[in-house]
């Protein structure tokens, strides 16, 4: 890893009351897939299986994907340094601000890399004229906005010889129109990454896909090094396939309560973007961020996500997921309480 | 992954009776390690902490190496493609025959490869002069000998200009001296791979690291990908080198059934070579090593490893690897009848 980010919850450990820090949504229920898990000890006495095409072969199924059009990977993070490493040296952009990870594949392996703002994609369909590849998170990650689906295919359509990886790891919290697996399949020149960590509320497991052409996979797949998922993921990610149903993610709910919490924090004097999912990027009128942050957790156990590491953001910015509807009166009452002190 | 290995239990899963073809012993009684495992649901719904720095921290204290000096990976196999990335085209000289990774590593990362037979290794100190890196595995697997401790030294401050990377997977199980830790951190040319997985029968979770100077570790560091090992084999570890007397391999009586193994296989007339460890390299006077495999699989559900994908090694070669006594019994028994068909 070149540089940081910002999930870490791993400091705090149980003095978390409320996450809002991560973006994934709270409060899943884990207790059937964990004593699934308990109950196969061979996960700890045998191999996985070296490359994880049970996998694959499941995701096809369920979602009626060919398996020649979807490699699994380590977590989505995987597929990025695959992606990197296959485009070695690459003029790279990157529609910034964004996660970290895709400017920090790149530098790892030598692309020359330039941002280009999320705002200014549309102005004018040649501003990806001259990259090998555009990296983009969509919805994006930390703004929560999604990029227009015609629009955003008129520029891939438009850029023929140009890689388009499009980051879908939060698809499912998104109340508008995102690419579809068809639009990705139908052109020979997007990567769409996906991953099981969002819709299934599963982090910690670290297993993620992309979908694309078949000539696309294959160049990946002679890339992934063998056992790369492990036994556990593995296993986890049949039986979250299988019980599917189980797990929806009430993504319109999650967004009218990140609508309440922008409206409350914006009678603060914090400003907040417009958002398509659940989580929402917040600038502070004045202070700082990791003060808010450290305040927050230090006397409620609330932790938010400090957002000044975020390229091309500052120290006035951070970014909150909306969790259950208690919660989130308690962070914008707290929220209230640091703003007047 | 470029090429095949052997581990395939996975394809036959409850149809196993015992498997000779890991090197990893079995029986271990993990109920233990899972309930710990199965009582913390935020190993689902948590990251894991980007750098696995904790368990780090927690090999340093256990067995007394610098954190400096140790980098932890997506089990060993992960170090295996580091180094190999880090060195990237380099000249490379694999002792062989050997675990398939090191050459398959090299092959993705643009090296040149030749091949050192393992008995010629002592023969002349200049045979690795012209190699920028060296792989051996020590014990070697699949030939289970260890390579003499003095000689390898010699051999390594001889060609201080290359860099040897020797994969001490197998070292819990060697009845005879490997390199030690301080054999390796007091050179500035040697990497020693180790991994949790056989010392506490573990394979599944994905657990390695690589031990060597600070230099050569934040040069690892700095490529390894944020979240690359998962909740569970992070948690895993610290339970494992906690409990760490708990999990004693008694490696002079796998030794000993080993050695017994090849008595009985010598009077049927298969070859065995002599072994310092747990699995003996066996060869047929005649016949078909995956042919024996598939009837010994099919008729008593044991399951050894075919070998002939070893470089330099043909279909006559199988692997096996002790277990208790009665399975060995039978295993011989099995055998026997096959060879008298």
């Amino acid at each position: 890893m070149i540089d940081g980010h910002g999930d870490d919850i791993f400091r705090y450990g149980n003095r978390v009351k409320v996450n809002f820090s991560t973006n994934i949504h709270q409060g899943v229920d884990h207790s059937g897939l964990m004593s699934h898990l308990a109950s196969c000890p061979e996960l700890l006495s045998n191999y996985p299986e070296p490359e994880p095409v049970s996998v694959e072969k499941k995701l096809s199924e369920t979602y009626g994907i060919p398996v020649d059009n979807i490699i699994v990977t380590n977590g989505a993070t995987d597929a990025i340094y695959l992606i990197a490493r296959k485009m070695q040296g690459a003029m790279s952009a990157v529609v910034v601000p964004t996660f970290r990870e895709y400017q920090d594949a790149c530098a790892m392996y030598g692309h020359s890399v330039r941002f280009i703002q999320e705002n200014e994609v549309y102005d004018e369909v040649l501003t990806v004229g001259n990259a090998d590849v555009v990296w983009l998170c969509n919805p994006n990650n930390p703004t929560g906005r999604v990029f227009d689906r015609e629009k955003l295919l008129k520029i891939i359509d438009a850029n023929s010889d140009t890689l388009f990886v499009v980051d879908q790891a939060y698809a499912d919290y998104s109340v508008v129109d995102v690419l579809t697996v068809q639009d990705v399949l139908s052109r020979h020149n997007v990567i769409m990454l996906q991953s099981l960590t969002k819709q299934f509320a599963v982090p910690g497991l670290r297993i993620g896909y992309a979908v694309a052409s078949s000539e696309i996979v294959f160049g990946l797949r002679v890339m992934r090094m063998p056992w790369s998922v492990n036994s556990f993921a593995i296993k986890a990610a049949h039986y979250l396939l299988k019980y599917i149903d189980d797990y929806h993610v009430d993504k319109y709910q999650l967004h009218e309560e990140a609508m309440g919490i922008s409206q409350a924090f914006r009678r603060l004097g914090i400003e907040c973007l417009d958002t398509d999912c659940n989580f929402i990027l917040c600038k502070l009128p004045k202070g700082n961020a990791s003060r808010l942050k450290e305040w927050l957790m230090d006397r409620y156990g609330l932790l938010i996500r400090d957002a000044s590491n975020f390229e091309t953001l500052d120290n006035l910015y951070f970014r909150v997921a909306a969790q259950d509807h208690e919660s989130n009166k308690l962070l914008i009452k707290c929220i209230e309480e640091w703003i007047s002190l």
